[in-house]
């Protein structure tokens, strides 16, 4: 499929003129999930995503935008890019601006000025790892803002409120994300109380859809940590509540990649396979590869970015570290193979330079070229689903990128 | 004169490859001044300016991008936004990446990507404000590196040697900036050392002209504090030495405007008609006005990139701070009036989210918005200086812009 074919046919939706007879042509397309090819010898497919926003391409890289914002880029910096879909997430939007300022502006994509499909995450993952003094309960959590210390309470009711008030077109449930290592038995208690929540997240969600709903998505999430078992249970649990959309959450989170291997391989297949599957908070490069060969179709990652933000760049060949002293004299760009705006305009000793000197345009530079390795990657994991030689081309990938290892 | 019209015909000659006839092309025309039109009651007049990367049109605004970068933005963005020549600093560069780096690039031009006419100031107010431990006598300044402590002398000499390897198309004599206020006696002396350096660079840059030389251009800089008689005597001796452009420095230093007003009433008239004349440090959208009125053709000023870093956005109506409270919930652009990439695609409340959230994106939006303001400035002073209704265009702008205070 052609870049060019992917128009936003539901652009129009977004405003608060939208007429009766769009929102209803709206209502039947949005969420439909489009199989367009798959692997012959792994479970990698190729697909498209309705969403209110405009179709999306998968298996999809999406750019992590936390506060309303990909660090550093501007839109039409993100749509010359290639990015069809970014995140952003309630608990940073819900603390700041508000959820009530989000809703007065017509929502997220008004309030950004993003013409795109966007996602947003429950917040579950940041009120367990950035908010302090948490009080868990079967009703939700209590916490202090991290940014001023406020008290705050998030039950799945609550943050599916905050979801629908923002306004993006896939919300997530929200869940406990249980943190690595962790016990058998808290993973357990934990995953039952994700479940749980799932349900009440479904329920209200349905209750309270907005007079104004242009067919919001809620997606379900798997949790159970790196326990088979639990995995299943929760993935059977998970499906049976019924989503347009699964996610797999809690990994990445510091255990051994053939751990995040093996949870793939026990929960991928008891997902609805007419479901789009969303890998959460992954991945880095080989990541991608090994999750699309198990069935994933999106993705998230901060990685690219902040990595970007700290000197290191993404090449076909592995990464490299411009802010190091040994590119100080190198004039060529970041990646030769590369077209991105950075390894266009900029060579390897000018952004070293601009690190050197806490420049801005140096986290910028080096962001885009992240960005746009990811979604080139992700190119060519498509075509290569297309042209059924995923196996081939994830092997060609792996000799290139771990070459110097 | 178009835009379109701008064409940079010796873009070529800053590669290395540069042959014979082009270098001999461009030492025909580099410098040549041309004034289009006068103004029938005032001063100011239509110019153009020949430099070995193209034709810069005056009065012109040169961004400051005193590390080799304006900061946050782009090449590609400073050329959309119709930026005709941007400004670094020898004494940055000199420190950090290094004079032999950049001359092994190339040349400034080529290390940082920048295809069109740049200026560098000689360092000589940066070691003034900021070195450390000082040590000043007639043949130079002993300084310590802002960044590192290291030991450094800048003389006359060496500072134009780093500008000559930096090879920017203007350079600018080291001079002696005396502090604000100064005492009548201290300018005095300060003067006649700006003075006899500025004898020293003429025959250091004429005897050293590198072999690749491809017109570089060297202006002298007109001293004396706020002091009539003293600017005149700088004036005088400065035009007497010989250069193809002329300065006015150590204005815009804390004095009153209209010590500023009356310090360019009695220099400008001194100065050769047929040469560019340069403010340096300034200005303020008013001092721009108020400058041209007086014979100046030439403006850099870090205030527009630097106030829009912190949340300061110029309009036609005065300056508004986005980031104030006030902003929070106003869905309305920066300026109604304004087409710049961030009035364009994004709403006050949301650049005040970002500059709530420390988001970098807030920096660029407002560094755009105001390089865009003051390069459109521009724009209405020459048109209104062709037109010969600048008198008129200076009462309108002041009308619209001081409204409110």
């Amino acid at each position: 499929m052609m870049k060019s074919e992917i128009a936003a046919p539901f652009g129009l939706a977004m405003t608060t003129t939208t007429s009766k007879h769009q929102r209803d042509t709206t209502f039947m397309t949005v969420g439909t999930f489009k199989i367009l090819k798959k692997s012959g010898d792994c479970k990698a497919r190729l697909g498209t995503l309705e969403t209110a926003n405009g179709t999306i391409r998968t298996p999809v890289f999406m750019p992590v935008g936390t506060q309303g914002t990909v660090k550093s880029i501007s839109n039409d910096e993100l749509v010359a890019l290639g990015a069809e879909i970014i995140l952003s997430n309630a608990y940073h939007l819900y603390l700041r601006p508000g959820t009530e300022l989000i809703s007065a502006a017509g929502g997220i994509n008004n309030f950004i000025g993003w013409k795109k499909p966007m996602l947003t995450d429950s917040g579950g993952f940041q009120v367990f790892s950035l908010a302090t003094l948490r009080r868990l309960n079967a009703d939700g959590v209590e916490f202090r803002s991290h940014i001023d210390g406020s008290k705050h309470t998030f039950t799945p009711e609550k943050s599916i409120e905050v979801q629908q008030k923002i306004g993006a077109d896939i919300i997530m449930c929200f869940d406990e994300c249980a943190p690595y290592p962790c016990a058998y038995d808290y993973a357990g208690r934990s995953m039952d109380t994700s479940v749980k929540w799932a349900q009440r997240c479904k329920e209200y969600f349905e209750k309270n859809k907005p007079v104004s709903e242009r067919g919001q998505l809620l997606f379900g999430i798997i949790q159970g940590s790196v326990y088979s078992d639990l995995r299943q249970e929760s993935a059977r649990r998970t499906v049976e509540i019924g989503f347009p959309g699964y996610a797999i959450g809690g990994l990445s989170v510091g255990e051994p990649k053939d751990e995040m291997a093996a949870m793939l391989e026990a929960t991928v297949p008891l997902l609805p396979e007419e479901k789009p599957h969303y890998l959460m908070g992954v991945g880095m490069p080989e990541d991608i590869w090994e999750a699309v060969e198990r069935g994933i179709d999106m993705f998230d990652c901060v990685l690219p970015t902040r990595n970007g933000r700290n000197g290191q760049a993404f090449t076909m060949r592995g990464k490299v570290n411009i802010s190091n002293a040994g590119y100080q004299r190198d004039f060529g760009p970041v990646d030769p193979e590369c077209n991105c705006p950075a390894c266009r305009g900029y060579s390897r000793s000018y952004i070293n330079h601009l690190f050197r000197s806490q420049e801005l345009l140096a986290l910028r530079l080096l962001t885009l070229h992240n960005l746009y390795f990811m979604i080139n990657l992700l190119d060519i994991v498509r075509k290569s689903i297309e042209s059924d030689t995923f196996i081939e081309a994830k092997k060609r990938f792996f000799s290139g990128y771990f070459q110097h290892e």
